[in-house]
This record gives C-alpha cells, structure tokens and sequence, in this order.
C-alpha cells in the first residue's frame, strides 16, 4: 500500500472520485449506527441478570454485621460492599465510602464541596480568583465539563503511553498554587486504553504542589475491565505510594461497577485518607441519611468477593474482545501503510483512540454522520471540546453488535480516507 | 387531677420526691429505648419485601417506551416512575425528575446548584455577602443543617396549626431581597404534624418575594403517610397554585418513597416548573448519567400507581397507629390536667410534637437519657439547634414496638412531671 501522502496530484484526484461514489453509496444504505459512548451492550447487561435474584421477599436482609440494608443509616456503606470496592480498587476497606450508582456523580460532589467548603480546611475554592486543573488529553469528556461546570480553568497535559507529561505535572504543581487537581484515568485510560507505568505512579506520589489543596482525581474506572487473558496491564496502588510518599491526602480514587453490572444501576465507591474521607463525610452527614444499601447488598452478595468479579468480567471480555477485534483488523486492513491515520490497540478498557491527519477529525465525524454513524464528537477527548490538532477521534466499539461494528467501521476507514484525500490535496 | 401550678410549695416538695424514687427505679430498669428519629420499624419494612421479587433474572427491563434501564441515559428518570412520583404529589410527570434514593440529597444538590450557579441566572448566591432563609420552626433539623451548612443565616419563623405565621413571612420575603428560601413541610408537618391550610397555600403561591431568586423549599414527605381511614389531611397543590398566582417559578417540590418502600432504597422525586427543571438539568447533565433506575422499574412495576400506593400505606397506618395510640392514650392519662405540657394529636405522619414548660425540654432528654431512653436533642427541631423557649420535644413512636413504645412513654411522662416539678419549685 502506498502512502498517500506520496500520491500525485492527479492520483489523489481519481482517488477521490472514486472514495466520492463509495461514500454515495453509504449513503445510500439508511445506516443507524452508534459508536458515541463507552456503554455495554444488551447481551453485556444480559450476563449480570442473575444479580437480580440475589435478593427477594424471603432474603435475609442484614448485612454481615447486623445492619437492616432497608432502614436509614450507614452513610459510609455497608461493611460487605466496602469490601467488595477495596478489593477491585486493590485498597483496604477503611479506606473506602460506598455511595450511590455513579462514581460521576462522587467526582461531581468532591469537586462542588471543594469550591464551596475547600479541602480539609482549604479557602473555599469559590473564594478564590483562579482555580486551575490540569487535564491530560486525550482524556475523558464527562471529566472536563466538571471542571468547567465550575468555571475551573484546564491547562492540558498531553498524554503518552506511560500516562501524563510528568515533567510539565511536576513543574506546573510546583510553581502554580492555583492548580489545584488533575485528572486521571490511570489504567486503561479513556479514549487511549494507556495504563501508566510504575514510574508514573511514583511520580505523581511524590509530587510537591505548591497548593496544599492540590488532589489527585484517580478515575480507576477499568480497574478489572481486561479484554484479553495473556495481555492485562497493573498498574501500582495510588493510595499507599502516596502514604510512602509522605503524600497520604494527596489523592481520591474513584471507582464504579457500572461497567461491570448495569450501567444504570451499580454501586460506586471513593478510596482515600482517613483525613479526606473525614472531611467528605462533614458534608455527606448533611447531604443524605444514606445510600442505596439493597443494591449494595445485592452486588457484595452476587459477587462475593474479587475472583467472583473477576469471573464475571472475563464473560464480558468474550462479547467485547470480538468488537474489538473486529474494529482494529478492518483499520490495519484498509488503513495499512497510508500513512493517514495511527490508533490504539489497548489491553482493556472501552476505547480504541483514533488520531487522524491534523485537521481532520471534526470531518470525518461530520462524514460519518452524513452517513448514519454517531461518533463521539470530534474535540470531545480535549478541555474545552477543542483538540488543538483536530485530529483525535474516539471509537467506542461496545454498544453495537460486531456486524454492526463491522459495518461501521468499514464506514469509518471509507471516512477516514476521503477527507485525507481531501486534506492532501489542499497543499497539492 | 390538679394543675401543677396550683400545687403548693410542700405539695410540690413531696410529690417531688415521690417522683424521684420512682425515676429511681426506672433507671434501675436498664432500658433501652430509641423514639430520637422517624424511622421506620422492622415489621413495616417487612411489608415491602415483595418489592425485591417485582425483578428478576427472566424479568423484561425495558421502560414503557422501550429504555434498557441497565444501560445509561434517563437522566430526568424513567416514564413510568415519573407517572408514579407524580401522582404521589399531585403533579404532572412533566414536572417530574425522579433521582436516587433520598430527597434530602436532591434538596442539599438544590441549595448547592444555587450556591455555585445561582437559580435561572442568578447570581451564584457564594458571591453575595448574605444570603437567609426562613425557618418555620419548630421543623426539620436536616433541613436547617443544610442551610447552615452553606453559611446560609436562618430566620425562625413561628408555626401554626394552618402553617408558618404567614403575615411574618409575606412581610420578610417582600422587604429582604437577601431571603432567597423557605424550609416548608406542607403535609402532616415535622415534628407537629399540621398541614397547610388552602389559605396558607394559597399565600404561599401568591408571595411577592423581594429576591426573583426566591424559592419554596416545599418537602412534601408525607404526601400518603396518613394514620387513619376517617381523618385525613389533604393540601392543595402549590404547583398549580403557584402558576395560578403569576409565580410559576417560585417553588421546588420534593417526595420520596423512603417511607413507603424501604427508609435506605426508595426513590425520590423534584417537581417543578419546566423553567427550574431545565435550569437543574444544566447542572444535572454534568452530575450523572443516570440515576438507578432498576429501583425506578422495580417501584413502578410493584406498586403500579397511585391506588397501589395509598393501599400499601394503609398496612402502614396500621402499625403506626397502635403506637402513636399508645403514646397519646399515656400522656392524656398522666398529664391531662397538670398543665405542665401539650402535644399534638396528628392524622398523620411520623411525629408527635410535645410542648413542654419553658425552660424544661433539655431537662427532660437528659433525663429520658439518663434512664436508657434516646429522645430526638432538645432544640434540634428549632435553627441552630436553639429553640429559644426550650420547651418542645420531637417524639417518634414509629421504630420502637408498641410495648417498647409504652415503656418510653412511661418513663416520659415520668421526667416531664419530675423536671416541671423542679421548675415550678424554682418559683417558689
């Protein structure tokens, strides 16, 4: 296959009239296909129903420890479901606050509390004339319009196999105050599948912010999401790196079972310091008299315990590794030595991250939805819904069957090479 | 039976010591006794245990209009528990949002939203030098730590048998533009169990806030909670008055299932203008995916509307009202006459609102206490926990068994005559 970028004029133009009349002919098929979002798809959901018959009218509905699940009370979680949270986040139980069905939501509130309450005796952030995160890109949207919601400034760190820039993280915490958190994915990472290294792990252990309200957002939301049984990545516990560290407040870890159960309704939980769960807890006493416990109940009950989720995720590897698999050999099949086009191929997570010719991404989105495709839109993966290089595109391969993914991949790479063609030949 | 008041100096001594070597066996009882929080008992919470066989591992999960709730998505709750929310309150599910398990976290969410954002434009109410709320009291102690909570200065606002003092509150909303909401319990009030009379609502509707920020706080708790077939308080819907009145805008309505479900797994529901509901979307879009809406689906599904709902509130009636029949029948026959005390007699509700002597209340909870008897703190229903006659006392018979409910009420009665005694003596 020959690079296009080593194309003659006259051969990107016979190229592109031919490409024109595939894309016509898309067009033509009515295609629906969503490839926008990180959600499982129905026979995913499928395999969790027995959690459903984990608890009924005859259960016994106290927790190992003597507490009604169905009364008001136990703020932090139940004692089982604490537990079951540790395990998958690789933390100790003491450690942990189980809260509701969406760890979003956990990151939502511990940025809110911080701007109206500060950090562990901080000036509340709205108090203050600049607050700033950093924001390793590309990164998660959800975790951006947060920051935003909040009239947080974001100063992207561009990301690297390994995970985040650590030299700019390191100078940046240390010379600026008003920088006051990061966002992290640290395995598996949104939209790059990346998981950082062990040096990454330490370093962000060891940071010295110049802020001493300065935390670690440690979205550990792929933490047991594996898609293969001989490739899996690890990554190094944040919690007690940090303690080693002399760090022990520095960070919150947030993890969730929504891609592990159901989406719409698993359990999420923070790991962090005692310090840091104290303080969460000022505000979650006056928030609510408790979460969800019959679902916690349900979830430590129907999966027992790490090997028991671990089990159930291997299932979910077997739908998701196909989709996958389909998406990556049709882009090494037809986008092959192009030269027009470099993406993941990552040992878990939801993403695969594609990373088009500069300025090229928001058109092949745009493309891709002509024809019937949503695609994540393209600038979503950067602060500000702005890639700088227009050139990152999130696949999210789950949500569809692999027919499907099949069909809409084959849309993607007719996509993918139209609007290089089209790009080339601006400069030719 | 003769008033204390009219007792003699002797006879209040001697009576005094009666009443102390009584106490004294009292506590020589071991008694353990818990009336401090409107908690469900055990056997009402066994009502609601075929709520867990509404799903299971065979069960369709899709909503009425075809949502997978396992997936994301449904941020403003699914159709179905929207119908069901909505008529618990008396509105139209247009007006619903139904989120996750407790009220009390979407009313905190409210206060914080307008704290951080403001409300419909506002000015976030963190960069205003004062912000207040009115408090009828006595009330609610979770709501007025909430406001507290956010720095938010509390002005007490006496309640009647009809509501809050609405000539107070017509006339502080319409002169302070720094009062931006109210805390109301509408409906079989916390901790006296009046409802607002139409007049009362209809003023509410039409109030003239100086502050175009200015809500209702409307916590609709015990929208269905009634104790008897034959007397039963209903209250006019402020959403339709409020839209009525030319204020469409001016209040936030909150339910839940806490008390009719289960206390730690219900669902819980905001009703609202469209105006206000898209003004929380904002906020809520970035909050969350979704709340859990298997328990959404499995509400829906067992209690199927609102006749499932008032029918299953009647088996609660019937074990609440034998308790609050049993505290009621004991304090007329020990204190009737003494005037040392009077209580509320409720047609519904969690609560019983006792009166005591100025002066007596804190006596009395650390004498309860002293005793093995855990009483709700005196002053806790009142603003920064000071009620400033210290004379009520929040009695909720509902968790203990009857017998146990007799028991407290014994040993009540019991500190209320021997600190009124002490009391009156200091007169003497």
């Amino acid at each position: 296959m020959k690079a296009y970028k080593d194309l003659s004029k006259e051969e990107l133009l016979s190229l592109k009239a031919e490409l024109e009349a595939t894309y016509e002919d898309a067009k033509g098929k009515g295609l629906k296909l969503d490839m926008s979002r990180g959600k499982p798809g129905a026979s995913q959901l499928d395999m969790g129903m027995a959690l459903l018959d984990t608890l009924n009218s005859g259960s016994d509905m106290k927790t190992v420890d003597g507490m009604d699940v169905r009364n008001y009370g136990g703020l932090d979680g139940i004692t089982e479901a604490k537990q079951l949270m540790a395990d998958l986040m690789g933390v100790k139980p003491e450690n942990v606050i189980v809260c509701g069905n969406a760890s979003l939501q956990i990151m939502y509130d511990t940025v809110s509390r911080s701007v109206t309450h500060g950090v562990m005796g901080s000036t509340p952030w709205c108090k203050l004339d600049k607050v700033k995160f950093l924001c390793p890109a590309p990164g998660y949207d959800r975790h951006f319009a947060i920051t935003q919601h909040f009239g947080i400034e974001m100063i992207t760190v561009p990301m690297t196999p390994q995970g985040p820039d650590m030299d700019m993280v390191e100078r940046l915490v240390a010379e600026d105050e008003t920088i006051k958190g990061i966002w992290c994915v640290p395995k598996y990472s949104n939209p790059q599948g990346y998981s950082y290294s062990e040096e990454t792990v330490k370093r962000f252990a060891a940071l010295k912010p110049a802020a001493k309200d300065f935390r670690i957002f440690w979205d550990n939301a792929y933490a047991i999401h594996h898609l293969y049984d001989d490739r899996q990545d690890e990554i190094l516990d944040i919690l007690s790196e940090c303690e080693k560290a002399g760090n022990p407040d520095m960070v919150y870890e947030f993890s969730s079972t929504s891609k592990v159960s159901f989406s719409g309704a698993g359990i999420a939980a923070i790991a962090s310091s005692q310090g840091n769960l104290a303080d969460m807890k000022k505000s979650l006493t006056i928030q609510t008299i408790g979460f969800n416990k019959v679902n916690q109940l349900q979830h430590a009950r129907y999966f027992k315990n790490i090997d028991g989720l671990k089990a159930h995720m291997r299932k979910h590897a077997d739908l998701l590794r196909p989709k996958f698999q389909t998406v990556l050999s049709i882009l090494d099949k037809e986008l092959g030595g192009l030269e027009i086009g470099t993406w993941t191929n990552p040992n878990g997570g939801y993403f695969i991250s594609f990373q088009a010719l500069d300025g090229c991404a928001k058109a092949i989105v745009a493309k891709c939805k002509e024809a019937g495709m949503v695609l994540t839109n393209a600038g979503a993966t950067y602060p500000y819904g702005v890639d700088p290089q227009d050139s990152n595109i999130r696949i999210a391969p789950s949500f569809p069957t692999p027919e499907e993914m099949a069909q809409a991949t084959e849309l993607f790479v007719l996509c993918v090479k139209l609007v290089s063609v089209e790009k080339l030949l601006e400069n030719k």
